[in-house]
């Protein structure tokens, strides 16, 4: 297409493509948008959050130092440091969206570079969605380029994969030429990083935050000219070569590209539970159970969770210390569930888990089947969760999930993705909690420099 | 030690060792500070310096907006930007101090990270050696302890390994204790990048900066109590296995640890010649035979560099069109020493190179050669160039070099080192062109938030 450069054929594409011609693209959008501003806000007493802002030295003194939003807080920022800190609360409750081709994470990182540019900027609701669309796209199509080798070797998608999206998003969102934008992507790629050995931590959600930054920071730096090598992406030491090692596939890069768009099909996977998206299988098939039988938590003797090998892969913690951490263990997601009936905010705080919970978890295994077939409407392709509860009363339930609540093909109503928000929202003034009312508007939307409102 | 967590081991060693007990550290760092000072100044002029600035928003308006000196211009900044842009301008040239077990940058990157931060504190002369020392020495073990394969696979150690010494010089500098170091080194861990295929453009530089801010930031955030996984360093997804691979050695991080400082022994390297130092056996091949022959350049018919395998890896330019790509480029490096008879600032500006160094580049060849033995005293361990030049009346000259000028073997005298400061500082005011008489001065200097004079 023009000399098989890929890093080329993808900025082309990124500055060339026209994703507003797709109607589904500004509805995937706008849920996005949705359920990001819900996952942001319902972290807002987050202790990590206050911890990020002191670090960077945003304070009391209050607003002025910046034109983009804190989400959530009194303050505006610099468009960089509001991408950082954004990027960290809409990932901190892992309550964000998530997308099978990441396997990460795409809106706590495009959102929160593309709201805090867009802020400063002031461009058009219609500039940020087909900003968002080829910075998701960016994203999913180099997951599917890497391969699975990626992750597993212990990078963190959502941020390795997240930068090249941020400066693919905030370089269509400010207008830059095919040649910045090859330099943005060199400029984001030197920049990827992140390691899911911080997984269970507050470190995993300040990925997206880092990545936003790195993105928004690697288009405006593009912007002025400054230029890295030609060809960043391939090439035996490029980008894709030292993340994906063998398993790389650079011709994945473009193939496909809009057809159709990743964000349309497969699509995003909007989160019921703020608990990691490996733990969702796991979390219905218990709720489901103690939906139908009812009975006491006393009464389970032992619970096996059945997963195909690697398919808990993300779920790094076996005996949680609080509920934070409990985020990543199948134990004590299976524990809350059939103990509560529920799995709400509440549960993953970073108090001590219950005694109760520490209890029943401990009473939770894992085993991993390679033989059991997946589902043809699986999510992600090939996972599943088989849930075993054995009763006192020598009594057993199973349940087997493939396709969890939330995920592209068993979506959340419109009222259950408006009923997660009005959650998160609750003690906000009533300007935020008007947002949907925005939201539903965004195309139209000229200016978005007083989108979010002051608090 | 202390239960065999190599993340733990080194922050006690950050934490509680005492490199001003050995009088030779205060003398390397001394030299070090002197050398980084007229690297960057030499860069003040750098295009890439103004574009950076620009994306930054550090514009015309001048001071006041932070605490921290940019180098050579008469803005101050946060000190994070202030790391960020001194890191870009002091290792811009490629003129900046070179250490073996690095295969990098040290300076550029630790001094540019604690001086921003000793400005904004008010720091002493003394913490900031012990600070660079225990640095610099986290730079060099780590270095050691993932071994080739991490450059080779496409790396820029400079960056990489920068980001955790910075992390470890800011975490000293600021007080930090050993539970707090062990944030810093993770969160400096997560934020590592910075990809070698950059090599030969302006981003090579920039990832000094990235690395100085990141572990700015990672100190500065490990202080609030941000905290992420207990051990980032070792295990099976940990730093050290995903950046080294399988010759990783997790026992080498604080093995030998301070006995002696990696800045005395082996040493820095301070570069008479404004670029890559793996041209410099090259460069000093041509200049000496230049020097005793003195014939005249249209007289090579060709000339040909052997190197041992590997050793010309940096030097990724074959056809530079700039004297800024020729940097990297031994061709370049040849050819305008054989032309000259010395390798200044001018030959290495961002304009087209000469016709007349284009030419003779045209006539120069690599060959390696892995039978040749390598010297004992050869700077880095195993490396060489033997040039050899071939004339029109016939007769050929040639030189091996193992050792180059200006590496610990065959070091800079006093003079030459503030020789370079004073050619650096030419065009700047009396106060700057005093700073070595403040830097003999180092361990005395109470408070450093003056120590940059303004411009």
């Amino acid at each position: 297409m023009s000399g098989g450069s890929p890093t080329r054929e993808l900025a082309e594409r990124i500055v060339r493509s026209e994703p507003l011609k797709e109607a589904k693209v500004a509805e995937a959008v706008r849920a996005a948008m949705l359920d990001w501003l819900a996952s942001a806000m319902a972290a807002a007493s987050d202790p990590g959050a206050a911890m990020l802002l002191s670090a960077l030295g945003i304070g009391a003194e209050g607003r002025g130092a910046g034109a983009s939003s804190i989400l959530g807080f009194r303050y505006r920022a610099s468009a960089t440091d509001a991408a950082l800190v954004n990027g960290y609360l809409s990932h901190a409750l892992d309550y964000d969206d998530v997308h099978e081709s990441v396997r990460g994470h795409p809106s706590a990182v495009l959102l929160s570079a593309l709201l805090a540019e867009a802020e400063e900027r002031g461009s058009s609701g219609a500039e940020l969605i087909a900003a968002y669309a080829v910075g998701a796209e960016t994203m999913c199509r180099l997951g599917l380029a890497l391969g699975s080798r990626h992750y597993e070797a212990g990078w963190h998608s959502t941020s390795t994969l997240g930068t090249l999206g941020a400066a693919a998003a905030c370089a269509r969102l400010t207008g830059l030429d095919v040649e910045a934008t090859i330099r943005a992507l060199g400029l984001a790629a030197t920049q990827s990083g992140g390691l899911r050995v911080h997984f269970g931590s507050a470190v995993k959600p300040l990925h997206a935050g880092m990545a936003a930054r790195a993105g928004l920071f690697a288009a405006r730096l593009a912007a002025t000219g400054f230029a890295g090598a030609e060809e960043p992406l391939a090439g035996p030491i490029g980008f894709l070569s030292l993340f994906g090692g063998e398993g790389t596939s650079p011709e994945r890069v473009v193939e496909a590209w809009g057809q159709p768009w990743q964000i349309v099909e497969p699509g995003l996977w909007f989160k019921p539970y703020p608990c990691c998206s490996a733990a969702h299988h796991a979390a219905d098939a218990a709720l489901a159970i103690r939906s139908e039988s009812g009975f006491a938590a006393e009464k389970v003797v032992r619970a096996e969770v059945v997963f195909p090998p690697g398919g808990d892969a993300a779920l790094v913690v076996r005996e949680p210390k609080t509920g934070a951490e409990g985020r990543f263990s199948a134990e004590y997601v299976v524990a809350a569930a059939l103990a509560d009936g529920e799995l709400g905010i509440d549960a993953f705080s970073d108090r001590p888990i219950r005694g109760d919970l520490a209890r029943l978890a401990a009473k939770v295994s894992r085993r991993y089947d390679a033989e059991l077939a997946p589902a043809p409407n699986a999510m992600p392709k090939g996972r599943f969760a088989v849930l075993t509860v054995e009763l006192a009363d020598g009594t057993t339930r199973t349940e087997r999930v493939d396709c969890p609540r939330g995920s592209p093909g068993r979506p959340l109503s419109a009222e259950e993705r408006i009923a997660k928000f009005s959650d998160a929202s609750r003690e906000f003034p009533a300007a935020w909690r008007e947002l949907p009312d925005r939201i539903s508007l965004l195309e139209t939307i000229e200016n978005l420099s007083d989108f979010i409102p002051d608090i």
